[in-house]
């Protein structure tokens, strides 16, 4: 793994449209899958293993085409399931023959798990796979002068937007700072610019806390952000500007004041009395014990109704009609459903997915994973997920400062600081196990308003967060930044990683800002950046490069996190690269028949050429 | 992975009751882990996380006691889920912390999939753990002088004992010797002498077979068996000598002269019309395109309710009463109930065992799988599997000669020759994937009436056999053998694989046989053989070391496929090996704090002793 020739001369297949003839087939439909073989490799014939009704298939591929490096071998499957994993042998080489699967070649049996996977499951919006999202958190976003007019509720304590978060409180917290979603309208134009198109709001629902999680009905947009004709009003403003809006549901809980739980706790016999778990004392099940959070209960046909189903119910309304959300992002997805021997979790994600595809086919529906989302992920109930596992935690490993071992969302679990390979086999790993088509439509995020922020993990050198910032806008899955981590911001997990966004501009950042919006402009102005493969390149302990390849285009990235020794990478399996324009960073200086990547310290460059 | 002192000096666990207080645990139980940490691993703390309804949860460990090599942690975890999935952190060592799963240490993150499972379904029979089972194929393993007096099926072209088997046909074969059930009561002494207590029997219904899996009823033991009867007195006569015997059923399908097809054909109105699967053009759905073995449909409540739920159902009636069998082995578990988007299968898996249990508590269900089972066998349906792929394939990849590439079953995939290293990764890989319990019931095999016959497998040099049965007594696992391996039977995969027993003893290799009663004799001898857990010692090329331990007793195993040099192991960390037993093989010599393991040739040993 340490020599980047290594990597290109290996055999490689991906879910992008250079190896997949087509990524939304039906059910019983053929598919054409193709293998780059290079020459060195010295393979003599390739297969398809399939396994319809999970008993195993092989199925003979043909050299398609043989260029001056590598032969093209491809192969005609039918998608006889729902999900239809493969992988290939490769006969030949040194060993006689290989598996190829998602996380590379192996010279032993290994199991399904890493196949590749194709699934006939209706496919995820088209607007999705351009989507650069941006986390608001409404209380500490921006705030409207309406605000000044609204009356605080008498659970808050209000705090001036300069004031200092107080950090007493990490689970319910109680500061107000009275951020609202008007305050949000004002500030597109600083998204805008930013070049992200998609807002993901966390709760607007009237809750009893500043993060709303809690929330006390799920039938208005909270009064203090506005009401529901502020969020219309965000809505009809992004839409105009052709941005996307995205709201934050919890199918795992309310909030303990919520209306359904005060019915249920007033009246036994009453339907929201089945809306939630009791234990045998008659006590409520809650989310990890937080008691203004108790756990719903999907037994309940009622709850699924009220939930799911009904056009004026939960999820269908807001994304319907004036209010107009282009989708939902699910709180604690990972839980949802599951209590004891009760485990609804995928059959809630499917019937979700449904009744959003009712009420508007075009809306996306993402998972809160915090955990190994891989069993969950395999694309008929949430589009994707939150990619916490196979790529913020990767990240982080690479980049946290050396003497701040970060917090990973709540748990005690440590953070080690590893070098490149680990990260390329852990997101690889992840990765591999569900389909690409979950992995490209799966949020990746460097942080969120429940972790520590990447400026203050990476410590002093904030030319670090450049190399978060370009795994995250080149990597395969949807990009998710939060609030103000374009301009520097800085905070702790919990309450210190909500500070209010800052508008006074000299309290930016502005070479970050930046680097956030070349990196941006650089994904938008590449197909390859937003649909293609990933090919690794090379991984050492201070530089990770890959490819990034559809059938129109390649895109090379090259991001360190240190000054390093060059890296050698060979041309000759780089058809086209003569061509290549930078899209960001430094420029090219290809040589003969192999280049040098270099970096003086923590950067990011990416190039780009049409394929020959 | 080279070194022997590696291996030992890891931290390790394992399903066994030295590592996990109570293996068949309830619901909400609590359950004391243990890990084991080697001084020279230098960890200073260990924490369990475990995953309760899919969000992480970490338990501190505490020491429980030090030993002058070791230091035990323990940890109790409630059982909150069906499946309680969870790993260990360990802090401490060279890189900050380390995870430990079912694959070993891990640096970087890692998906949950290998994580230890403890479940809460009901356990398995006991008197399965001790179980070392022997496949008969009633056409060819004895035929009694009932026989002669027995018509021939129109279908059938009858043999002579002594004839070589018709090569021509794969998968209908209508080749009949005349092997009957009466023959195999009459060789019982023969299996009592072996050591082997249970007989299972592949498809005694009429067929139009000699294999019987096209059943044509299961509403009767095929006459040319010698009928129901003849199977009461088998179980009977078995019974008696404290043995057991399973039935092989194939619920993936009947034969196309089935009673049931037969109506489904005539009458499109019939139920039994529904028991089958039929395509847009009204012709049917048959395994694998075989149109003789059409395909059930458990879309249908009556298939169900004559399959599983009726006492006199095929099920329940066979494990039932006079006929008694002791459980089933299921044809083509892995297909059952699946086909394009219809998935039944586990659903199926869970009902068989539900009904079963009901006619019979301590009956035993195991599943075919020829494939990675590990997402099937979680241990709420089948108690196990067929292990091809985490035993069969990599003993296969060991030690099959290297002049020949042996088909797996029916596949043209090739299985490859590699070395221990290799075996050991594919076996723990797979064996990770699934419960301790599954692994501990499932069918570890080294051939089957499926595949190519081991002694023809390993070519030249019937030692390699010794080395495979080695492997196959002393593993995790069920040891199922075929009707004649013990004998050095020879045969090809297919109808040559199936030969009749020859009962001239002077064809047999009586120097095998003895090996074989060894061997099982030594399993016989030994708790921990039976139940212990794994630990690996050593992996290369031409040998594997390994322990099985329980909280009484340990064994160690040798295994050795060629002469090799000495592999040297530490005795730090086998306390009690001075107490030591030859169960098979060599004596042991150890020496001044380590000794010296050495083969020169294919060979097992086996040494087993008290724990201090």
């Amino acid at each position: 793994m340490s020599s980047s020739l290594d990597l290109l001369s290996q055999p490689h297949h991906d879910g992008s449209d250079l190896y997949v003839s087509n990524a939304a087939p039906r059910l019983g439909e053929t598919v054409t899958l193709r293998v780059r073989v290079p020459h060195e490799a010295d393979i003599t014939a390739v297969h398809v293993r399939l396994t319809p009704d999970a008993e195993p298939v092989f199925v003979d591929a043909v050299v398609e085409s043989v260029t001056d490096t590598e032969t093209w071998w491809s192969a005609e499957v039918v998608c006889h399931n729902p999900v239809t994993n493969y992988r290939f042998i490769l006969e030949g080489g040194p060993s006689g023959y290989a598996w190829l699967n998602g996380t590379g070649a192996h010279l032993r049996d290994v199991p399904d798990a890493a196949d590749f996977r194709i699934v006939t499951y209706a496919a995820p919006p088209a607007w999705a796979g351009e989507a650069v999202v941006y986390q608001v958190f409404p209380d500490r976003f921006a705030r409207s002068a309406a605000a000044d007019e609204r009356p605080t509720p008498e659970w808050a304590v209000p705090a001036q937007w300069e004031e200092p978060v107080d950090l007493g409180h990490d689970v319910i917290a109680w500061q107000l700072f009275g951020g609202d979603l008007d305050g949000v309208v004002e500030r597109l134009d600083h998204l805008e610019k930013l070049g992200v198109n998609t807002v993901y709001l966390t709760p607007f629902f009237p809750a009893r806390s500043n993060h709303r999680y809690d929330a006390s009905t799920f039938a208005a947009v909270d009064p203090v952000l506005g009401g529901d004709e502020a969020l219309s009003r965000l809505t009809e403003a992004a839409h105009a500007r052709g941005m996307r809006v995205l709201g934050d549901f919890t199918t795992n809980h309310t909030g303990a004041a919520h209306e359904w739980f005060a019915k249920a706790q007033a009246d036994e016999t009453s339907d929201e009395r089945g809306f939630y778990l009791w234990d045998e004392d008659g006590d409520y099940v809650a989310w990890l014990g937080v008691k203004s959070l108790p756990k719903l209960n999907y037994d309940s046909a009622e709850l699924r109704r009220r939930v799911f189903d009904d056009a004026d119910g939960v999820v269908r309304k807001w994304i319907s009609g004036e209010h107009g959300l282009d989708g939902w992002r699910v709180d604690v997805a990972n839980m949802t459903g599951r209590y004891r021997d009760q485990d609804h979790n995928q059959d809630i994600a499917r019937q979700m997915r449904a009744a959003m595809a009712e009420a508007r086919p075009d809306a996306l529906l993402v998972g809160e994973h915090c955990h190994d989302f891989t069993r969950d992920a395999v694309g008929d109930g949430w589009h994707g997920v939150m990619n916490y596992a196979g790529f913020t935690r990767p990240v982080w490993t690479w980049l946290r400062d050396k003497g701040y071992a970060p917090k990973f969302l709540g748990s005690p679990l440590m953070v080690p600081r590893l070098g490149g390979v680990s990260v390329m086999e852990t997101m690889r790993e992840f990765t591999a196990l569900v389909p690409f088509r979950t992995v490209q439509h799966s949020f990746n995020l460097v942080g969120s308003h429940d972790t520590t922020r990447v400026r203050t993990l990476v410590g002093e050198d904030a030319r670090q967060v450049d190399a978060a910032a370009g795994l995250l806008f080149t990597m395969p899955g949807i990009p998710m930044m939060t609030y103000g981590d374009e301009i520097g911001m800085r905070g702790d997990f919990g309450e210190d990683g909500r500070r209010p966004m800052p508008w006074d501009e000299s309290r930016w950042d502005h070479r970050l800002l930046d680097v956030y919006r070349g990196l941006i402009a650089a994904r938008t102005s590449s197909v390859a950046l937003r649909e293609g493969g990933l090919r690794w390149v090379h991984a050492s302990d201070d530089a990770l490069v890959y490819l990034r390849q559809t059938a129109a285009e390649t895109a090379l990235v090259h991001v360190a996190r240190a000054e390093h020794a060059p890296v050698t990478v060979s041309t000759a399996h780089l058809g086209g690269i003569e061509g290549a324009r930078t899209a960001y960073g430094r420029d090219l200086a290809p040589g003969e028949g192999s280049m040098e990547l270099v970096a003086d310290g923590p950067e990011v460059s990416i190039w780009v050429w049409p394929n020959p």
